[in-house]
């Protein structure tokens, strides 16, 4: 598991008052980082490996300002091409959002999905919880 | 059905060359407000009466800017207190994204759900495709 | 002068209730296409002939959501490689920002500025106001 | 003079592969936070003391992802109800933009600038540089 922590600003606000929905999205993905670092350790966006599928968000609670959150996040289920990613924001001990992200290994060039490699297949394994190693996407 | 129109601009790109995924929350949010003058016609913040409880957004092929989107917006569950909506983005004439978000009745003050009164049920179900009515979400 | 719409929406909100005023910049950068245009007429990123030097923003008044903005954009200045777009924004009838930009005509694969071809210049200048023509940046 | 970390993320990044324009600005206001909290310890925004005049932004030099910024941020002048704020972001040890901000000490309810308190005035005066202090806006 990964964590990540990110302060939530005034200009992540609405004008409810509190964080707008549409941060998690961004945070999640911000938080994903780590295990996109095992495809393209340098983050090389001119030979990005991932396209998104998928995203879910559940919102728990009200997010706020000023009042750091910590993104857990994990890998939930890891199938040929693609894999799904769970995470989790906590804010003061809260879980205020959790989703889902399924991403596939994808050639741009190409457009296929290909299979992930054995050694990325390693890595991610190392961050599956729960256990649900060779589950089918 | 309602539909949205949104110019997705340069600054909605990332560096992979398409519109960033992170947008599509926010412009499916944004076309749900005919659904929210339902609840409140002036779209008041200070009395806003609905709260999120999810969203999921599917991603069926890159958006690209400086070209139109259509997004069609219609309810796909009515509740006690929570309705779902579901949403899809086109762009030159193919579905790029699509996704639902389920809503709930919400009194911030006292923190409860609250029942859907009559009338704004009757309208939402004017716009409820395929016929669920009546379904429990 | 070009006008250009925008409606502001309840995710362009921060908690004060208004419009958060970093959603200007991005508001004026996407009124100056009809600019961009006459140096790439697609849009095309791949080849982007122009780089930001300065912004400046200036703010007269709150800027509500679910009220159209009008975006006016005209040239103020013609330099040699260079040139200012000055931007107001109304709503409501009344001026709620004004705003400069100063880009440059640059090559980015040597990273030099280059001058603004004549052809350009000539549509450049019939969105010129005040009669500034030929002014040093 | 305060810092400020701010890692820039992919979703922050546009089509041209380095860091959107835009998001500068939101930095800078995020990184004004030590000096709102002068006004306001809590950043309470249910009693927010400050108007945003103006900003304007310099950009230097392309700021990339993954790769960590740190905005230095210092009040320039102190007027009788307004201030203004010069901030900087540097990655890689190179100035890559700059920026000044000028806000006024404000009452909502009244809408009149009102003269910003001795105690304030003495911890904005601490973080003065250069030494301008009595400088009219």
């Amino acid at each position: 598991m990964f964590s990540h922590n990110v302060m939530p600003e005034l200009t992540d606000t609405d004008a409810m008052g509190h964080i707008n929905h549409a941060r998690i999205p961004v945070w999640f993905a911000n938080a994903r980082n780590p295990l996109f670092r095992f495809f393209t350790p340098e983050l090389d966006i001119k030979n990005w490996p991932l396209i998104l599928a998928s995203i879910t968000v559940n919102f728990h609670g009200q997010i706020y300002h000023a009042c750091e959150i910590d993104i857990k996040t994990s890998v939930s289920k890891i199938g040929n091409s693609s894999f799904s990613v769970t995470q989790e924001a906590w804010q003061n001990c809260e879980l205020v959002a959790s989703g889902e992200a399924i991403m596939v290994h994808f050639d741009y060039a190409s457009k296929v999905a290909i299979r992930i490699p054995d050694d990325i297949r390693a890595n991610l394994q190392q961050h599956l919880e729960p256990q649900l190693t060779g589950s089918k996407l």
